[in-house]
């Protein structure tokens, strides 16, 4: 595995290696499961796979957790190195942004909704550090985790936009025996929590179920999933929330692909979890 | 020379034609002088040429006039075809913006100076309309002329910034036989007016003469320029400007690379020209 610390470097390596197609997963490091089903799925696919591990300062708010955000050089290098990853491609901060940005992205639809509603500029910086890694590393193919869904439907509708010659590959959340999916978060849960929290996927595969029944009423089905979740946790429901997929627009009767989506929050862990549907119930499950 | 009118067959045409590399020409049409410039310069270093023609909405102000914009399809095809131009593409509008961006790029510096300054929302436009068309079309290298000086300024600090997999090449003003920059706008000019217009170059050469000479403060050349301008011509000036060139910012002494540029504006015609220089006053003829 090369391990590249410059953009330069990195877009000399790209010219030098053969390869039919690029496949790519950027990642903020403290690799885990989930990234490593990415991973698994680029190598699947391309002939050469490219990680990126960078905290990108641009998408943490003022109050948020920058500094604090965990990273462990030594150990993903040799988680990276093991998944069979071609190019680690780790930059600094002021390679990445050596100077102030002249240019401003705003993402103007699908953040005010999900998680993106507490988080304002959050998916601009996403954007922009996306941007440049696809400008650098030239992917084919773009793989990211369906857990982040609303991460997903934007990075999707940036690259469809304007026109980036790639594919963004979404792959289904990884999830634990009992459906919970897998966080890096799940560790804070207490017992009970943990016991409790099998019920967020267990709510959205009962949505699912009212779906195919024939219920196209989202509010009628968010009522269904607020009581199941009321009654089998102890958590607090941030959201839950029935949108157009990967539009992320608000829907009145269901009649096209969209994402069931919740987040609760329990003592010292909020977890998230979503589903994504055909507009007959089916689950989707790549996109 | 091969006309493509969707994003589709522009990006297989590309996969399709064989090329060392892809030099590319983006215009709004009406071509001319100025445009065949830089399609020359195209196809001496490249072996695949693509020009779009594309009067992008985006970048008109509301009180602009997009609608008025002088469209001549027959005529620049003949025109392309001859200079020898590879692919022509010229997308409509619904092609290029089928549906409202979620992405709004804003170009945050360069823009209150210059030109820009009586079009606000102009650059943002022009990088939106290039990011797609760069996505689209994959050059290696894309050529603009420095007569729109800042236009190539944002140009290049957008393409480096976001790290694009391009270079951004700026060739020289084509110029009259007496100095005067060629434009679509000259005809305009009144004969007495025709004849005051080379006043424009000849200021900025004498701008460059006074800093080969050893003034660094750019207030007293500007005063320089302006003087020589009001005596020589019957226009009102509109600006004298000297700014870091690519950056577009304000200095108080000449210690880098530079632009002076001049906008005067005539009876019938508004009139601008520039000059890049380094420090000593050397004049720089293509970045």
């Amino acid at each position: 595995m090369k391990i590249i610390r410059t953009i330069n470097e990195m877009t000399n390596k790209i010219k030098e290696l053969s390869h039919e197609t690029i496949g790519f997963v950027a990642t903020m490091g403290f690799l885990h499961e989930g990234h490593l089903s990415l991973v698994r799925k680029a190598k699947e696919e391309n002939d050469l796979v490219v990680m990126s591990i960078f905290v990108n300062p641009l998408q943490f708010g003022p109050n948020e957790d920058f500094e604090e955000y965990p990273r462990n050089e030594e150990q993903d290098t040799d988680i990276a190195e093991k998944a069979g990853i071609d190019v680690l491609f780790m930059p600094t901060v002021k390679e990445m942004y050596p100077e102030e940005l002249a240019i401003k992205m705003t993402i103007e639809k699908g953040t005010d909704v999900l998680c993106g509603r507490s988080r304002p500029g959050h998916f601009d910086g996403v954007g922009t550090v996306l941007t440049k890694l696809f400008h650098i590393i030239e992917p084919n193919y773009a793989y990211f985790g369906l857990k982040d869904a609303q991460q997903f439907a934007i990075v999707h509708n940036l690259v469809r936009q304007l026109n980036f010659p790639l594919q963004v590959v979404g792959l289904p959340t990884i999830r634990e025996a009992d459906g919970l999916a897998k966080s890096s978060r799940n560790v804070n849960l207490s017992d009970r929590e943990r016991a409790e929290a099998k019920q967020l996927y267990k709510s959205l595969q009962y949505a699912q179920k009212l779906l195919v029944d024939g219920i196209k009423n989202p509010d009628i089905i968010k009522a269904e999933v607020q009581k199941m979740l009321q009654k089998e946790t102890n958590g607090i429901i941030d959201y839950i929330e029935i949108l157009s997929f990967p539009n992320l627009g608000q829907i009145s009767t269901i009649k096209e692909q969209i994402i069931i989506a919740v987040a609760v929050q329990f003592e010292q862990a909020r977890l998230i979890d979503n589903i994504l549907l055909q507009a007959d119930g089916t689950k989707i499950d790549r996109l």
